[in-house]
């Protein structure tokens, strides 16, 4: 089931929908263990789609894929380097991805964002599926120029707007049989099948479930396909994965300015 | 005033209170806009204080105290160092540090807290105490095995129990006039006035603000003075700062393993 955020275009309420081929069917209540559906049905032309969820937290992994199957270690790296990106870098579909004046230049990674349903401790790797609510697709926008020199990348990844999120949670998904693209303006740039990943996911969220208790809305960004690219004003940015869907936006530029 | 969360010794529902002279008088509401009193009064040996808040989220700063105001740089860095922790890592006051076996030892940091009360963005330094709703204590424990080589402290940071936060927060303080202290095993190991920080609270919360938006139950850990130190089971720590309280922990080890 493809779970989503959305706002009709004649107000703001925000409301919860399952897409389904006949439009987006109107639910309520907590998509992680009770809900029902409210009667109502939209066709996907009235719908805006927000970002599925609002995080608990968000996550990241680096640098976890490498370019052809020949390159995979034969062990994966002792200790992960996992980040948080904060709770503002959310957005949605076709919202804009803001580039402070101070800034010369944001990548994409088009990634898988995993999205865990339940309270999730010392989970071995084999019941990590378990504790997986489902997928959508994020873009973990980064500025290099606000990476720390000794190595801290918090502040280039945490800036408002750098983690579009959606435009759907796919619940009914195989994470291993999944391929993530991203088109700029138009041109293909990323286009990795998931097992390229350095670091897989089941390995990945058993290592995080051993440090911290994860929870529901907790979103886990899995790593970005080699081939993210700079973006500038004006530019689109699709990142897409079949079985979920498309995830669009563009480039602005804001009078935000802050000290590099 | 002082407000904190905590559970009466004969039950275990969550209440939130104002610590006066008189005990601890229950209120409702959201701290941040609109409680009120409920009419009942505890005395402080009926409470067992929680963490004050449930965090929106972490930030810390890195190596932001100088042991001598002669130290003190002319300007402080162009880029701080700042790092997010999880908010599994939250315990309260009396609450356990637990070490996972695979951890060969963590440092206490006693650290002056600052809780957001509203949405903070863009802001000038001048306004920063605008936003600000109060102060409270932070243990931002740390387990330097788990820094990554190229320099990521987040799964340092993040383990479940390395941040107990509390007793109060207290929103009528100056934190220009704090002197934050740590006593391990009763022996005072930190003791410095926070005019010893390099990025003092106005620049940092000015500067975070204009990377994210923050929100009202954002917590900041305004970093550590000199004089850390290893903690080793069955050790206590407190956490003192004057105007504010005490933070007591105790050190104990579980059978969690994880990779370092």
């Amino acid at each position: 089931m493809k779970f989503g955020r959305f706002t009709l275009n004649s107000d703001n309420e925000i409301k919860q929908g399952v897409l389904t081929s006949d439009g987006v069917a109107e639910i309520s209540g907590d998509i992680y263990s009770d809900w029902f559906y409210l009667g109502q049905t939209f066709s996907s032309e009235e719908v805006e789609w927000l970002a599925p969820i609002v995080p608990n937290q968000i996550i990241g992994i680096g640098a976890n894929y490498v370019a052809d199957k020949k390159d995979l270690p034969e062990e994966g790296p002792e200790m992960p380097v996992f980040f948080f990106k904060s709770l503002s870098s959310v957005i949605g579909p076709e919202r804009d991805i803001v580039i402070p004046e101070t800034i010369e230049e944001v990548k994409f990674e088009s990634e898988l964002a995993v999205v865990i349903g339940k309270e999730a401790k010392d989970i071995e790797e084999k019941d990590v599926l378990d504790y997986v609510f489902g997928y959508t697709i994020g873009n973990d926008v980064t500025a290099p120029q606000f990476f720390h020199k000794d190595g801290h990348w918090t502040l280039g990844k945490s800036f408002d707007t750098f983690t579009p999120l959606g435009p759907v949670i796919e619940t009914n998904f195989d994470p291993a049989q999944a391929r993530i693209q991203a088109f700029h303006n138009g041109t293909k740039k990323q286009d990795s099948p998931t097992y390229l990943m350095i670091v897989p996911i089941k390995r990945m969220i058993s290592y995080l479930s051993k440090v911290m208790t994860l929870k529901a809305g907790d979103v886990i960004l899995t790593g970005s396909p080699v081939g993210a690219e700079f973006l500038s004003e004006h530019d689109e940015v699709e990142c897409k994965i079949k079985g979920i869907g498309s995830l669009e936006n563009r480039v602005i530029r804001s009078k935000r300015k802050v000290n590099v």
